[in-house]
């Protein structure tokens, strides 16, 4: 996944999986910063404060370099706020805070000349979206969906998740032994979600058949793998074109998802 | 499916599925028999016997042709006898069974000149199928898995599943419309079945998410049919022989899995 001399930006929540991943990483001695994203996520349970300084203690205590980029001071709303001003999501800030986090991460990743970026997706994570995408059988998701997605030299920089081969309980055992202060809470606008439904639904499949799982995320990157699917498999063969307002790459020609969807977020509050 | 001159083949197990099926293909004009495989499943509830008095039953009350194949009389053992002389299955007579009954019903209709040999499955069957095949990733059956598999001129019939979109509910309440008489219960054997296990978690998801079950298949109707799956469909393709003892066609060299089984069979009851 990474070569010693890699610039890795590890994308930090401040819960378990993002945190362990950090530590293991920095253990290993790779040259690894974190970005934290404020989502401004702050009502009763105060979720992004608390997060924040969870990922900010660990930086201190281990002396390593954190970045901050807080979606309310760059952008002009919290993602909460901002999902109230657009259609995108029916209302949930999933859709938007996805979106938002995913450009962000692109953008300080590939503008700041890292090699790669790594998130914490565990095993009941992947093991989720792959649950989803194949009881609907979408296919262009199922084809893009690998421990390393290569970098595409117009913009997308390299992805990678060190832990998808971990579950969830393996990335908490860890995070305690370690001793790693982590946030216990789930981000509030969860609850309800799809992905926890499949998490449930699988574990329940993994209690009855143990490995279950495991076997169904392997066997899955196995015929991925070996050509199984008739698609584009990764970022690289995408036909991108350059967004006209932030110059990040796209599938759409004029302005980027993000772009245009912020954009409108910013008149409606002007305007209301 | 069918044209209206085909000679078409009905499997029928004496269950709603199968009857409700031969029932359809009667009213429709179709040109249609019946195969009842007696399997000799009759321990406690005589699950053979009864299923083929309510087959039997079906076809003299519409005046129907139906072909009755006694395992025991044509192999020499039932299928439980039989399952405890071989090792194929450890245990269970699942596994034996299911190879047992493709054979008989291939030869049948082959033989017997049926353009096309038509099973009971419902979307519940074939969404289970699909659900066990899928979260191992099996790819060769997930891609041989359809409502029609065209013939192999060197000796498979053509096969087609008509009810594979109706939910086991829809075919019960035809069944119970229609007054057709059919054995309510399964087989014993069928008990523990991860088949029937697939059913309860997808019955759950179903309660859950009403139509995910036939989202789930229907999907993969539709990707498997864009050519998703990079290797070959249907059995049209397959690199076949012949079985040196049977002439049915096989994938392996010599004798097919069929034979083999149950020539080691007879030798065992023979010598034990």
């Amino acid at each position: 996944m990474f070569k010693m001399d890699d610039r890795i930006l590890v994308a930090v929540s401040g819960g378990k999986d993002s945190l362990a991943l950090w530590d293991v990483l920095n253990r290993l001695e790779y040259k690894v910063d974190g970005l934290y994203i404020g989502l401004g996520i702050d009502g009763e349970g105060r979720y992004s404060h608390n997060s924040q300084e969870k990922a900010e203690a660990f930086a201190a205590e281990h002396n390593l370099h954190l970045i901050i980029e807080d979606v309310t001071k760059t952008l002009g709303a919290s993602i909460p706020e901002a999902a109230t001003l657009t259609h995108r999501g029916r209302g949930k800030p999933c859709s938007l805070c996805g979106l938002t986090k995913r450009h962000i991460m692109n953008r300080v990743g590939f503008h700041g000349g890292y090699d790669v970026l790594a998130t914490g997706h565990n095993l009941d994570d992947e093991a989720a979206v792959l649950f989803g995408n194949t009881l609907n059988w979408q296919v262009g998701y199922l084809s893009r969906q690998s421990p390393v997605l290569e970098d595409n030299p117009t913009g997308f920089i390299r992805r990678a998740k060190p832990f998808c081969r971990f579950y969830e309980r393996e990335t908490a055992a860890y995070a305690l032994l370690r001793g790693i202060e982590y946030i216990y809470d789930e981000c509030p606008h969860a609850v309800g979600a799809k992905s926890i439904y499949y998490k449930e639904l699988l574990n329940q499949l993994e209690a009855d058949r143990p490995g279950a799982k495991l076997q169904f995320y392997l066997s899955f990157l196995k015929a991925r793998g070996e050509g199984v699917f008739n698609i584009e498999q990764d970022q690289s063969g995408l036909d991108l074109k350059q967004c006209e307002t932030c110059g990040q790459p796209t599938t759409i020609p004029g302005q980027c998802a993000f772009c245009r969807t912020w954009e409108s977020v910013r008149a409606r509050k002007q305007s209301g």
